[in-house]
């Protein structure tokens, strides 16, 4: 007798990025109760289950949902508001008035609404953000079913959202404890930066990142400014700041970590850290590029984020993990640098171990929860295809994801965002643009 | 009385490039027997002229056609062949073999034709291609009518096209004379690059270049290892053996030119010589990123440029423009170094001049052939929108592209291929992948 299962997804390849380098054809993967309870040939799934629904994904790519492993959500709002301009211009006259003005609750909500919607849409089925009012990033999150990581921000100066450092670390563990037993949300504490948080504000941070066993989400070493003003405030750079307060750990996630000293990506790797790299942001701010190749030959983990749409200007996994790619190859001289399978490995199960989250998602294996992304390559465009992994990798964009699954429910179904409507968001963001334009 | 035209396109917004870092809303183009007779605004095109057709692209920018400068169109059918490889290995062992192999005119004509249709849908509605068997090129480039600059290439060795220097040239110029009353076609001489052709036949390529005041195409300055070759060989670096040559003029199409000194950028600008800035390419060959900051800075002309789909993968200028303007602040270090405008002309404009055809295309200008693209900017995905210029840069893809119209004739509309259907395009990827994967 077939066992009944939820959900049969049937695709013409999968890569499951664990096992490493291995691409899977007619393969279909079983689905219940949100979980993958089989990975098998499609010939031998149609015998042994009995599914309620079967998705026929003949022309598809099938790979674990991308991760975001480092975003400001709500900053689409202010997507493309000031760019071209130098960072401390852009940061100073534009971006933080426009934060002190128009930051809310219901900015946070309609922003994350919006930056959810294109997540989901571009095939990523988790995020690792840090914003201010988290509970209503997390409402957002939930309206679409799209999994969240929440960063608990704090930093020592006031904003609309909180008083002080102890204000904020209060108003964050107050929504991490309304909203812990929601299978689809995890937290982290979000100590804005080594030059927005003191010593003695990290050792707060650290005691509740213990208490609770969550990780500790920070922007480090993005620009070289901030190194020399470390410098100059500290006597030390602010990675060995971090290791004198105890906060490297295996719960660390820098994210850009642009400008490392060898030291410090060994450093990096011994205390078990995770960075977000975000090559976008990191080229648009005019940061630098992350040397990524030697933080993965010392044995650093490393997820991809998009950092916000202010930024970068799209929320757009799929093209970070290109962006990546290709700046791996270009600044270390060598076009074997990295291949096609490491960087899709990067942008799911490096995201989710950085997240601790590895044993939940990150990889399509029995046991893990089924947040799955299928990227339709009947087009061509993205003909003909040798290698589905360089497809994907290289000629593949966004435009072609055609499903997403988290925990097992559809959230896009054929291209489209399904718990909310395109007319709904794009009014919510033309109310804000009218708004924070005038 | 209105006066009757062919066409009137009314656009939300037009960013003409010409004149620079203007974005006009709700403006007309009036167009005529292929080209712009009116740029103006709506409520005066409505009332001067009687269109026999009206396209309204209300939520949609408009922009001149873009320029892919530099591409090797045929070679499609190896996209995605063997990447990840050292360039070496990838040229010696898999590019070479598969082109000794397969290359005929059949697959010049196919593989051309997969990336026309390519590039319309993406917006390209010129290409300064470089490849064997250009009268295949041709005829491709005819079926789907994008403007073409075929490339009369020659090298010193031989290949299945030609025997030595001189059956090239006398294939080419065999080639020009024969199509070169399609107002769509123009031709370049396309001496491969300096490795591989001898002083003596760059004479040759010089002399016919001049009688028939046609520019000249080629590889130049990609690679250290060629700069250090051309050291041992010929006692100079290859650009200066260009100017001993005299092939350094208004007429040269340089394309990579990654690494440059400081006088070799000036020298290149007092000769007039224009850059194909290929940096999607040159960093998954691991050649570096070309310093077109500095080069512009010193008045050198860029243009940019895909190469081919086995270098990069996908034949879409708009993210070369999104490449090129995140590179050039990455690697300067200045977030204002380019801005989103520059970006754009340099995707057309600057396309057009380096082509010597700046007179006819790369602008929206009264008295230029209509070659126009409409990119629909009403989705969520690119919302807010506070400016145009930013939103295509860094937000919107290809995938965005609506229309495109060449010498005023619509080639994509809604998306959608005119002139060649989906399915006998993946016919033909089928078919010759199966055949090359064999």
């Amino acid at each position: 007798m077939p066992d009944p299962v939820d959900l049969l997804i049937e695709a013409k390849w999968i890569i499951p990025v664990e096992p490493a380098n291995v691409v899977l054809e007619n393969h279909s993967i079983a689905v219940d109760k949100g979980r993958i309870v089989a990975v098998l040939q499609q010939s031998e799934g149609k015998f042994r289950f009995a599914p309620r629904e079967i998705a026929q994904r003949h022309d598809h790519v099938l790979i674990p949902g991308l991760i975001n492993l480092h975003t400001h959500a709500a900053m689409v709002l202010l997507r493309g508001l000031a760019d071209d301009l130098p960072l401390d211009v852009w940061l100073r006259d534009h971006i933080w008035p426009a934060e002190a003005k128009f930051v809310s609750p219901q900015f946070v909500h309609d922003g994350s609404l919006l930056a959810c919607a294109e997540m989901l849409r571009g095939g990523i089925t988790c995020f690792n953000d840090m914003y201010f009012f988290p509970q209503a990033t997390v409402k957002a999150a939930q309206t679409l079913g799209i999994r969240a990581v929440i960063g608990l921000i704090t930093m020592d100066f006031p904003t609309a959202y909180a008083a002080d450092a102890d204000d904020y670390l209060a108003k964050g563990m107050a929504v991490r404890d309304e909203f812990r037993d929601d299978p689809l949300l995890n937290f982290c504490l979000a100590p804005h930066a080594p030059y927005t948080v003191s010593d003695r504000n990290f050792e707060k941070v650290l005691t509740l990142a213990e208490q609770c066993d969550i990780p500790v989400h920070l922007h480090i070493h993005e620009t070289r400014k901030e190194i020399e003003d470390s410098l100059k405030l500290f006597g030390m750079r602010p990675i060995e700041r971090l290791r004198r307060l105890g906060v490297l750990g295996p719960g660390l996630i820098g994210a850009h970590a642009v400008h490392l000293e060898d030291h410090e990506m060994r450093l990096l790797a011994q205390h078990g850290c995770s960075v977000a790299h975000c090559p976008g942001s990191n080229l648009k701010l005019a940061s630098g590029i992350a040397p990524i190749v030697p933080m993965l030959q010392k044995g650093v983990n490393i997820g991809l984020g998009t950092d916000g749409a202010a930024s970068n200007n799209r929320l757009d996994i799929l093209q970070e993990l290109r962006l990546a790619l290709l700046l791996a190859k270009g600044s270390s001289g060598r076009a074997d640098a990295i291949g096609a399978h490491r960087a899709l490995r990067l942008a799911t199960l490096g995201g989710a171990r950085a997240l601790g989250l590895d044993g939940e998602i990150g990889s399509v294996e029995v046991g893990k929860s089924a947040d799955l992304c299928a990227i339709e390559i009947d087009d061509s465009l993205l003909s003909p295809c040798y290698d589905p992994a360089s497809l994907l990798a290289y000629s593949a964009g966004r435009e072609q994801v055609s499903d997403v699954w988290v925990a097992g429910k559809a959230r896009v179904s054929n291209g489209t965002l399904l718990c909310c409507g395109m007319i709904e968001l794009k009014n919510l963001a033309a109310l804000w643009q009218n708004r924070i334009r005038s």
